[in-house]
């Protein structure tokens, strides 16, 4: 019973709802492999950080043993869009999904082990299906039931069109669930409706039912909305090191420990041990650069992830403006030149060593170098000063 | 021109709408036999007059010249109701449906021509769709297009489920007519939502849609309610020549009017001719038993018609009550025994007369024999006696 706890608590990290745990601790117990199922969609096969949520939790599935079933939903993907209403959803080709899958694979094995990993493609299966057994699996559910969808139940009451062929999508999602014959399958909540029909289906096809794990939507940089490419808010896993590891460098330390607890290999036990550290006054900055190492070197190996980092602190660590600046108080009254204010402010000794520096190209104002000595700085604000590489004066311009 | 007029005449005779005119006229002025379709459910191969409304008007078709295709819907009835929730529907065989249409033949080309025939299975085309075929078709149509059908409406008003499942099937039956090319469907006014589907896939296939002819229901034998087995007030048409002949005597003269326009292979002018004779004074029964003699006649050949007339005749006609009983007024005041009544009558001489006709057997109050001379009738309303064979009065009591 202590390895079944442990394993909920894995399969819980970081999970916004499980349902319905006594069923799975049943699963658990018989201690057969789980049948895990994830499905992807192949039209978009260029991942970001946030679509590795999910595959992180089928990781853990795999750590405990299970199989899991990576599921490439390539039977709607080739219908497309059959009211015409959608022209970004043009149907694909059996070459486009085969093409996707294989760079799929290339990405998501940087997370799951192939060995344990079956692909599949729904085609498989509902390609099989005749217009009678689709008559069928449509007898499974009522209209009523499929208004009930949050996106629908909107959609209806403004008025705008539902095509009939969507209130089928889910039940192809669910009898997928049946094909496959999920214990589980995880998505994201905003999948919540379409997880549920896979249990009801199966329920109706004498099958126990599947748990549902739900996974939230990855916050993006910005820490408030959820990552996507359309918002610019993203790290891309084919990205180039750099990047990777500068924009990790940017988001908040609050963001960090969310991104540590659904994204990081690390153990909860190790997460939670930098937590204390941090909190014991280690700078967060330490932390954040392991994560972005490890996200580097997930996707593109460790040689890369020290260049990375190299490149990082010769990059920016060098240039940075310390924490621990003073803050000094200039009365600039309706303005005053530039190489008088930093006299003032005690970085030179002399206005003339002020005009010296300005013109060695040694004086920045907020970050930016300072080209005329006569720059006039009203009163109001604050401004970051530097001399050279070590002197820097927050002037609070009064 | 003129002909096409009078087809449009004949096509219109007894319907209810057709949609639209002005196409169906662009149609038979090209000239080449249209493809008419009409739909007969496989599970209730027992007709009676009420579904030979749509048969008669196929003759209709057949009489100008015209391909009638007799569409047995076997592709549903094969499957049931797949939700479980309807027991009175489920699954019919392929050997039921080959034999229920067996029965449909034997039953219909009592009123179409064979030669001019093709009994149509919608298996044919149905089976070979596959269930991304399916999801195209459902692509076609809204949700809330559907939900406009009037008995979707009401249902979804009233919380009662709809499977999703009973959206496919107008689909269906829209793409029935597709795949049949058909020209003109027709069909009940309960089918307008179901017969206008079939238009709009037409056009999504790229064909000239179909026109719709939309006959009425068939009211049963009380002029009131639709014709059905389940209301009992039906002319089945296996029933015996007899039950044939006497249900039909049995309507209302206006009723039989409604009959002749939907059901008999008169013209509408020999019909104009007859109605102007009742008009003129002819007795509307013996129009009532050429429709008579007309349906057994068709159902069970010349011989039986002149039988089950000879047969009614024998029964009915022979104790009948003539039109053209005398009124006589009687003041009866707060009683009088019927042997009195019968002499202030003037049906016999004296009140001796009178009760000896009694005691004979030969005195009939309101068809029913009088056994007793004492027989007290009061004041208020009419009682119509009978002395003989010949002696009548509709006596008023006062």
């Amino acid at each position: 019973m202590k390895e079944i706890e442990a394993a909920i608590g894995l399969i819980r990290r970081g999970a916004d709802d499980l349902l319905i745990e006594t069923e799975l601790v049943e699963k658990l117990k018989t201690g057969r492999p789980l049948r895990v199922k994830a499905g992807f969609d192949p039209t978009a096969p260029d991942l970001h950080l946030g679509h590795t949520v999910l595959l992180n939790k089928l990781r853990h599935f795999q750590e405990l043993g299970h199989h899991v079933m990576f599921l490439i939903g390539d039977f709607t993907a080739t219908i497309g869009d059959p009211s015409g209403k959608n022209a970004t959803r043009p149907p694909l080709s059996k070459e486009q999904v085969l093409a996707n899958a294989a760079t799929y694979k290339e990405q998501v094995f940087k997370i799951l082990d192939p060995e344990k990993t079956e692909i599949c493609f729904n085609s498989a299966w509902m390609s099989q299906l005749d217009a009678a057994a689709m008559i069928r699996l449509a007898a499974q559910q009522t209209v009523a039931r499929m208004l009930e969808r949050d996106d629908f139940a909107k959609r209806y009451a403004n008025e705008q069109p539902i095509s009939i062929h969507e209130f089928l999508y889910p039940l192809c999602q669910g009898y997928d669930s049946v094909a496959m014959r999920a214990d589980i399958e995880l998505g994201g909540t905003d999948q919540r409706f379409n997880l549920l029909m896979g249990r009801e289906l199966q329920k109706h096809y004498d099958q126990t039912p599947q748990c549902v794990l739900m996974m939230p939507l990855l916050e993006g940089l910005d820490g408030v909305n959820k990552m996507s490419k359309s918002l610019g808010n993203y790290i891309g896993i084919a990205e180039p090191p750099k990047e990777i590891f500068g924009k990790t460098m940017s988001v908040s330390d609050t963001l960090m420990w969310r991104y540590y607890e659904l994204l990081s290999f690390r153990s909860s036990a190790e997460i939670a041990a930098l937590k204390a550290e941090v909190e014991a006054g280690r700078n967060p900055r330490d932390v954040k650069v392991m994560l972005a190492q490890e996200f580097v070197a997930r996707f593109h190996g460790k040689q890369a992830a020290d260049d990375a980092l190299a490149d990082f602190e010769a990059r920016f660590r060098k240039n940075e403006i310390p924490d621990d600046i003073p803050e000094v108080r200039v009365a600039v009254g309706d303005g005053l030149p530039i190489f008088k204010i930093l006299k003032e402010a005690g970085l030179t000794g002399t206005t003339s060593e002020a005009t010296r520096m300005i013109e060695q190209g040694a004086v920045k104002l907020d970050g930016e170098r300072v080209e005329d000595r006569n720059l006039v700085l009203k009163a109001g604000g604050k401004a970051v000063l530097q001399v050279g590489k070590r002197k820097f004066a927050a002037v609070v311009l009064e």
